[in-house]
Order: C-alpha cells, then structure tokens, then sequence
C-alpha cells in the first residue's frame, strides 16, 4: 500500500492500539516518520526498555520496570494505609490526584459469578496476607461505583472488617459539578451524606 | 506518576502523537504492556526497523525504506503515466483506490506566496527533470481540490503544457452522496460536467 512492508506492519499494528483505527494510524505513522530525531527514534528505544522490563509487581499488582513496584519499595508510602482499586488505571488516577500517601492493592477486576471470577482470581488472598505482614491500620475501598464495583466491595468488607479499619471513598457532588447534569443517584447520595457548615 | 520512568516516558511520548492525548495514551500503554507477546514485543521490533529504513524516496518524495521507492524501482509502473500529489498521505490515498498503474511525484505542499514557498520548495524543478529521464507521456494532476492546491495546479500546467499531455482529476459527485448533503459548488461542478447517458 505504501510501498514499503514494514511501513505497512508498522500502520496495521498501531491501527490496534485502542483510540486509533487504520487512519489514524497512518497519520501518526506519517507524523513519526517525519519528526525522527524529536519521535520515532525516542519512541523505538523507550518502547524496547518497556518490552523488555515492564511487569506486574508482585506484591501490588501495579505495572512497572521491577518485581517489586516503587510505591511498595518506598518506605515513605508504609504509612499503614492501605487503597484497594480495581485496575491499574485506577491506581494510576489516584496517583495523578496526588492525594493519598499510602499503598494500593490492584484487584485486577470485579467479582463476577457469571464471568467466573471468585476471590482467588482478583488477589483477595493476597490482599489478606498483605493486612498482617505490612501492618495495616486502614483499608480504603476506592472501587468504582458501579454495580460489579460496590458488589466487590462489600465482599471485601465483610471478610476484613474484624481486622482492620475499612473505609470507602465518599459520594457527592463532583468538584465543578452542576446539579443540572448530575443523574438523580448521585443528588441522593449527595443529600444523604451533607454535611452541616 | 505509574511508578516507573520508562512507562511515564512512554505515555508522554505516545501523548504527542497525532489523534492521541494524555487519556489515550495511557490507555493505549497499557494495553501494550497487557498483550506484550502480541502488539507490544511486534511494535518495539518494528519501529526499531522504520527508525532506522525509513527515508523519503530520492525519485519520489514517498516514504519508504530504501533510497529509490518500490513504486519508482517496478518496471510494471513505468506506464508514461505520472501522478503529481501533494503529499504522501494523497500518494496512499491514490494507491488504496487501486486504480492508478504509473508512477508518482511527491511535492510536497503547495505553492503559497505567503509562506514563502516557491517552485523550488516543491520539487518541481525534480518535476521537469522526470519528464525528460522517465519518457512520461502523460501528468495527472491530482492536487486537492483547495484553493491553494488548484493554483499550484495552475502553475504546474502552465510550465508543463507545451511539453506533455496534461489532465487532472474529474470533479463531481461521489460515488454514495446524496445531493441534499452536497454542496453547491460540487453540485455546479457535476452539473456543468455531465455526461450524455
């Protein structure tokens, strides 16, 4: 098509990155090609070092270039403070919100009878362990608030709550939020939880 | 942010790519890291390769991984017939359709008096040589159907019409429009070009 093979594989595999389809992939294709020194090549060679290194770290399940991730190495993050998320992405926005100092537990996803996923599968029994051997004092549920999510959660709860604090993140109304385009579960929500001032 | 440099490295990169932002990006990385065996280790190699290959045709202006393209190597495409574009992506465009056999002439850009882009800019001097060296008999045309495009067109035409037979592309209706949704020049320009049946 363009002439040349490996353009070609290079477009067809960028085309299945997701966000990206075959046009857009040959306008980033195009768009690398043409700013080597300043893209295509910084971008080979981080690419390579991911390839080789990344991995799940295994006590968290974060993605990073060690066994063990740099949030769990760090002795600044053993604050007893312990966040239960769903995925990695999540891990990485409560990150970007710069707001928590502790240490996260990736689930790797919900429970989910039909799906056949039971708590070995999501890292239950590891979480479990993690409460006695790094001396935690807090679990923050941060799963999402969906359905699967708060199912997950209170399958959680119920099997830590003789052994440690358990909290989850509060419901309300979002930071720059209009109630105009709020739905109705998150006014109630928001309502049942206010707070005088 | 994700723990790990070369994966922060990574998503930055991937960030200024065209079509993707912060969001894109690090979903895009993370579903690389997720199938490593299937798009991750592949995508690594093969930018490696195009990195290192790719360069713009010496005859041409297309991009492919070898000083002269496959296009200007083949002797099947040396059909007299030369198909002047604007830029590699319309070169891609025109070899998707299928339908054109000759050879191609890459300028580009367009002319344009303000940002100071000469004839020279646009390899049209390289443009009358390849009539002379390469036998063509006929150039097609096939700038966009822009302002900017139809006067570099003009020019193109006006140097060229002693020495070889020049067409451009038909202008009218495409295949699948509806007229409700057409414009009117377009709807003019298929009226003012129609064919006895």
């Amino acid at each position: 098509m363009s002439s040349s093979k490996d353009i070609d594989d290079l477009i067809d595999i960028m085309a299945k990155l997701p966000g990206l389809g075959p046009r857009s992939a040959r306008r980033a294709v195009l768009h690398l090609v043409r700013k080597r020194a300043l893209l295509l090549t910084p971008l080979a060679d981080t690419l390579q070092t991911v390839a080789a290194t990344a991995r799940e770290c295994l006590n968290c399940g974060n993605i990073g270039t060690s066994d063990v991730c740099d949030i769990c190495t760090s002795n600044e993050r053993a604050t007893g403070e312990l966040c239960v998320v769903e995925d990695v992405s999540d891990l990485w926005a409560m990150e970007r919100s710069g707001a928590f100092k502790g240490r996260y537990h990736v689930l790797g996803g919900t429970l989910s009878a039909l799906d056949g996923v039971g708590p070995d599968e999501l890292s239950i029994p590891k979480l479990t362990d993690r409460i006695t051997t790094e001396d935690i004092t807090e679990v923050i549920l941060a799963l999402n608030a969906t359905v699967d999510g708060q199912t997950t959660a209170h399958y959680i709860a119920d099997h830590l709550e003789s052994r440690v604090k358990l909290s989850t993140l509060a419901q309300g109304v979002p930071i720059g939020g209009e109630l105009d385009y709020l739905d109705e579960g998150t006014i109630s929500a928001a309502l049942n939880a206010r707070k005088t001032v």
